[in-house]
């Protein structure tokens, strides 16, 4: 993310995150290593270990460990990728090809579970327990999140509560755990881990509302997926549940209403192209483009009042009050953005 | 495993790690807790733990510490079946129905990914990073071991060096690890560790060549699935590639050799029930059976004398003695047994 100034004061410790993502894992097979570089070529934004290495900047962490908490971090992000992607069945992320579109899904399947393995491994070498149980909690919770959204379909239960738990589930967790570990590294105060832990709840609660608003309005070169993907697979995000609510005599309203973009109407066969644009673009009319904006927004201010909590007044100095101003500028950068 | 004398010194904790494992885990929803429990119930024989109580009681490692490994590592060994029986399509496993039997394969994956982290927050509650990095390298390991066979297919490549390296990253490398754990645990002495670990890999390598042989030569209701499931995978093991190496002109040896058994031969269509069962007839009527079990024979000999290594001699002690003695049997346990 070029040019973006939260990222200046930790330009360098990014780098040598991406050095290590990049190293070959120690005794690495050529289709792993491949599948590995890959993967890591397909980018992202890499606002996870941005948030590691601004709250171990600001809390006083060691440099060593704290990389090694940020490339664990965004390990676990790639390996949950790509199991997601195997089980939707995307053949493309971030404008590259998935792994599932070129490997068997046994291999896929495997690749992912050695992923997750490397992400603890990495984790492992911060030495510190109480972050890899963090991590592993963490883990838990998306894998659960998934679960729930599987089995339990969402046909009729349209709660905003709902949508809330499943997008903590699967972002908001990690994010802020990558906001806690600085802290926990550090062996910061429990009022500062919480503070932080709390800020980066809420930049993942917004960040994912953000993403979700994306996926109706963003156009698909800089997407690098097609928009309405959600709801090709029967995902009901926040946009169209502010529709729906809103304007429930809409046809698409109505249709939703009666089930017909559920998973299980949705079935193997997915939406037809037609069906997906159609709602799409009755979404982007409405004013729930707007409104989600608005309760993203009220969340980065959350994850600012976060950042005031008393705990974290200690921290005085000009280079941390620098990373406090770039976790905020971060903040404010997550519903600003258009990628 | 009632009656097996190497189990007495060590009855009440194995109780309380199957308690542990039958525990539900922070937060569960039904869906996984259900999952869970039909796993554990599901059994295996519970080895691995049985290593971990043995080596930590041997080396002198806290309770509460080991129980938790011995629930981590039996836990991260039920999520790699859980992935492999989805993999290999395989409906049942000790007699009973696999996860993949019931649940969709989007599920399938999902849950055997909880069980990994569900595993990693066993074995941090151990806080002993040293075991935990140990335990993160020995999945990735496991999965590498997974996806090398995949990916290479086996297609005229029939050497024992390559079946031991298969071998080792599928069973005898956890197997390892549960020996070497009470070790870690416990700070013991390097050699010590070391020699623990050593009895574990020969240990482990006899382990899978007995199961490999129990695939030709058990009854399917001692066995709980179907023999010669190996072969009709396209899966060369240890008693096949003797007997191909003893009898090239057989005529199974001969098809075997055209590559008519190779997973790309096979392809999802599997090898047809009779040509399994000729195949199986002709290896249990060869001397390979007897062969293969002369190599897992020689391996408890090697397992046996990493426990006479001069670094555990400094074990004295009544207690001590019969923890010893305990190892020394499960060791020729692992040879004997028929199931």
């Amino acid at each position: 993310m070029p040019g973006l100034s939260f990222l200046t004061p930790i330009q360098d410790e990014l780098e040598q995150v991406e050095h290590l993502l990049r190293r070959p894992p120690p005794d690495t097979c050529a289709a792993i290593g491949e599948a590995l570089v890959h993967l890591v070529d397909s980018g992202g934004k890499r606002i996870r270990p941005a948030l590691v290495l601004l709250s171990a900047r600001l809390c006083g962490a060691g440099l060593e460990r704290t990389l090694f908490a940020a490339a664990a971090i965004e390990m676990l992000h790639t390996a949950t990728l790509v199991h997601d992607d195997l089980i939707d069945g995307a053949t493309m992320r971030r404008g590259r090809s998935t792994l599932n579109a070129t490997c068997s899904p046994a291999v896929t399947v495997l690749t992912g579970d050695y992923l997750f393995a490397y992400a603890a491994y990495l984790a492992s070498q911060t030495e510190n327990t109480r972050l890899m149980r963090r991590f592993a909690e963490t883990l838990m919770i998306i894998c659960q999140g998934e679960v729930r959204q599987m089995s339990g379909g969402h046909g009729g239960r349209f709660s905003y509560r709902e949508y809330e738990q499943r997008i903590y589930a699967k972002t908001a967790s990690l994010i802020s755990l990558s906001a806690e570990a600085g802290a926990i590294l550090a062996s910061s105060d429990e009022n500062v881990i919480q503070a932080m832990r709390l800020y980066g709840k809420h930049l993942g609660l917004a960040f994912q509302i953000v993403d979700d608003v994306l996926d109706f309005t963003a156009d698909e070169q800089t997407l690098g997926k097609p928009v309405g993907s959600d709801l090709r697979q029967g995902l009901f995000t926040l946009p169209f549940l502010l529709f729906i609510e809103s304007d429930p005599q809409h046809p698409v309203a109505r249709r939703a209403l009666e089930g017909h973009y559920t998973v299980e109407a949705v079935g193997a066969s997915r939406l037809s192209d037609a069906a997906v644009r159609e709602a799409v673009q009755a979404v982007v009319e409405s004013r729930a483009i707007e409104q989600a904006m608005e309760i993203a927004g009220r969340h980065i201010e959350w994850a600012k009042e976060a950042l005031g909590s008393p705990a974290l007044s200690l921290f005085t100095g000009d280079a941390r009050r620098d990373y406090l101003a770039a976790l905020l500028e971060l903040a404010d950068f997550v519903v600003r953005r258009h990628f």
